[in-house]
């Protein structure tokens, strides 16, 4: 999941960038960087990762209701799945 | 939104209670309260706002999913709404 | 704290605009508002949330660091009190 | 920055546990994990990230008011530096 192979090239993409904000940052402590350009690269991987979380979260809502349910049971299964997801990370 | 009555009714009892903190919080700063306890009452207000956005969410999710969608255009309009409420406030 | 009567209006001031916010959003509930306003209206009152941290923190730096250490162990006291806010409320 | 040998080890050990737990969000991604495992590691990543960021914080007060300033012009400076820092990143 994500399952479609666009959106998970995608996803994967967004963490190939966050690997790359994290070594750089890497470099950069590691030549003894000013505390001000650290943080703003540290807050940029904070954003990045925001992004990401919701990327995954759209796609998740997209693969699970993009379709219909077969049956009741199904449609509360998955609303009841979504709303737990939505309770953890949503903070 | 949203349009149960009882979740009507926990939503506002939350922002009841926020009002009930950023009070208490106002009658500390007159008072001369000490920095920690009052960052500890804003952290706290924090808190119940991210649980309130959350619960707003999860009622809107419940309302958007929880009848079967009327046609393939509906079930898209519907979705497409839900991802963009994630993208604008998952952060 | 904080301690400079204008630091007290201007925190005080923000307290208060956040509970004007929380007061038209329960407003808004009662009358029924779609959930996208709503959850706008929350993210606002979220943003002026964290606007008052920060506010209280910067205050809080000024008047710990302001005016010089009577000894070592005071600073040694103050750095250790501001580095633990910072763990604390930072995220 | 930070300067101390120790301050900086734990620092980037903290830079190098995010990439590696990047590196297994990617394999799973690759794998086809499910999407609540995916945000369950994408939430730890988020967590790491704020523990850096106020580990970073932690160390900059540290250094910059861990030694008396030389005079009440650059006491002033230290505090307006530290101040724009939390506004910035307290959020």
């Amino acid at each position: 999941m994500p399952h479609s192979p666009e959106e998970k090239k995608r996803v994967l993409a967004r963490v190939r960038r966050i690997q790359g904000q994290a070594e750089a940052l890497a470099r950069a402590l590691e030549g003894g960087a000013d505390c001000g350009p650290v943080l703003q690269q540290i807050a940029a991987i904070r954003g990045a990762v925001n992004g990401l979380m919701s990327e995954v979260m759209e796609a998740h809502i997209r693969e699970t209701f993009g379709q219909p349910a077969g049956d009741e049971a199904q449609r509360e299964a998955r609303v009841a799945e979504m709303t737990g997801l939505v309770r953890s990370y949503l903070k």
